[in-house]
């Protein structure tokens, strides 16, 4: 049994307690958990950056890994704590869109709403189910339990409505959906639609009052803090400023229209 | 033996080289051990701080667990360092008050006082017991050392002064002494001193211009944007504002007192 | 075989979610490492503080430790990656200079051009070789792999200049190099640079309009928020304000020339 990776995904910042008390709640039922943080910097309560984180990262951990993600401004309310089987890995969040976009790039073999509560903490709080119940659960699944004895199953997890690209003849029109340390900028669009605007000798890329003429390989090709457009290591087209920090420097902000034309 | 996993909670800051160099010395000497972090993130010197995440968290994990905490001002003063046992767990701290909220909950069933250097680092830097004695000691204790060994038993360890919450007819005055990541403000105030209060109707709660007159059970309850009460996670009593963040936007500080009558 | 703990340092920032993608990678091939970070906090595309950190750090691990640092701002362009072993450690790193200071506390006995495709992931990104290149490598390495295997043995590492500390008759000139998350600001000159200096009464640490008389043992022998020279825990001397922040307060910055007379 090598179920034993459980790795945590929640807005609650680096170095909060409230994470230190979801790994001992999670220590103290499988001592040979193998907890890995993935990200305690998803912004406060937003579903969707922490959708795109989960996945972004689940899916280089191996098959049978737990993934505990807890971004849940709902807690307390009626909304659903799930376990769902995706790409053979385990995800625990509650249904509020958060596995939206891992449930997307590969649907979900199961799906079980977390009702048993014999597999939760003797006491649970109105305020923190990601220590109440995921962290329990997470445990108990780590130990070799069948998801199906956590609860009932469903068939459906609530999603989140997601801009789509929007694709023309010559025009593809996406969005920054996130940014990263460096501050580049991500946007939606993959590289596989890319394909023929990267022939065109007409490529143009626009960003609010910004445009770029070519698509290059690698951040060192460029001039330094000139603005530049790659395929990012998740496979989407991204605007970075070389050996600079678009974000900060740009005026660019999550949601900014991006435009490809050809 | 399961006492492998050995806590770190330090103010050294996440990504702190310090930390990892605790790590790396734990590691030469157990590299068996199971580390994981609390927080790193404690305001720099600030024990009182140090003293609550200690309690707000270690409890969540199993027995025999080792925590280690450095939260240090004194370091290289004649400030002793002690390896305590509370609850079934070790505690290996400075004694400068940081273990006083752990020890208030539940009494030290044994108190070493580390004078043994033969479990020290060969070599003593006067600015860094962390590394230098606290981890080897941690990493010989997760190898199943006897504590008695470590240095000489004591009977009282260093107390903080805390502010006593003030309870009178109909009136409980507490203060606001830690607020989290989401900006959440979070009182000395125990639900358990709040059961005639939330049976009254006249129910108030006051702090600095601000008044709440109900205690709600979660986040979710209340319209975006008010300041609520609710009883949080630790079973304290806190103040927070639905989907936004209280520390950022009411202008309240730690140490404010906050009074509730009914 | 006790080859499996590996490091990560890199300039990704705490939390990102490209940490947690070089460790999915590297429990999918090998769940049993132990993974341990060093810090994500270096600067962006700072190989010189990278280097501070892997110098103050690696050698608290033990033996046959891997360490893998990421900071590249080269990635995609012909700069290298290696292999290294310095001190009985392993050190995967884009030869840049990142391993300098390591290599320069103790010289490699071995370094391996990475070059054999075999142990990379099957696609390469052209923007991220610490997930594609870096973390399998270690990963593999972590499983009892021959480093010869890797690739193509090399003489030399890449090296940083770095600004020798200046000795004179009566004087000693560095800068500082570092500072920590208390705002200590750590200089490059040693300890053992120092002793004929403190043996003399009329020793003088300047720094921009700062300078201090002596060099006390610890932050607790000052008056609060004075400043003060001492000798940190890496044996370094070092800037601080008792009981204060110096990096914050005195408007000193890296590379700031630190001069000692007698």
């Amino acid at each position: 049994m090598s179920r034993r990776i459980i790795t945590l995904t929640t807005d609650f910042g680096e170095g909060s307690p409230y994470v230190a008390q979801m790994k001992g709640v999670i220590l103290s039922l499988n001592p040979e958990a193998n907890i890995v943080d993935i990200s305690h910097a998803v912004p406060a309560q937003d579903v969707q950056q922490g959708a795109i984180v989960l996945k972004d990262v689940a899916h280089t951990f191996p098959a049978e890994t737990i993934h505990v993600a807890v971004v849940d401004p709902g807690v307390g309310s009626d909304r659903k704590i799930v376990c769902a089987n995706i790409g053979q890995q385990y995800f625990i969040a509650p249904d509020n869109g958060l596995l939206s976009r891992v449930a997307k790039a590969s649907p979900p073999s199961e799906i079980i709403v977390l009702t048993n509560r014999e597999y939760w903490l003797g006491e649970v709080s109105s305020t923190f189910h990601g220590r109440d119940i995921m962290a329990p659960v997470a445990a108990y699944l780590s130990l070799g339990m069948d998801p199906r004895t956590l609860g009932e199953p469903t068939k459906e997890l609530v999603r989140l409505s997601v801009a789509e690209v929007k694709v023309a003849a010559n025009e593809i029109k996406g969005m920054i959906v996130s940014f990263d340390s460096f501050g580049n900028l991500i946007t939606d669009i993959p590289a596989t639609m890319l394909a023929e605007a990267r022939r065109s000798k007409s490529l143009t890329i626009h960003c609010g009052q910004h445009q770029v003429g070519e698509i290059v390989t690698t951040y060192s090709n460029a001039q330094p803090q000139t603005l530049i457009a790659l395929i990012g290591s998740s496979h989407m087209l991204e605007l970075a400023v070389a050996q600079g920090n678009a974000a900060a420097t740009l005026g660019i902000n999550l949601g900014d229209e991006v435009s490809v034309t050809w």
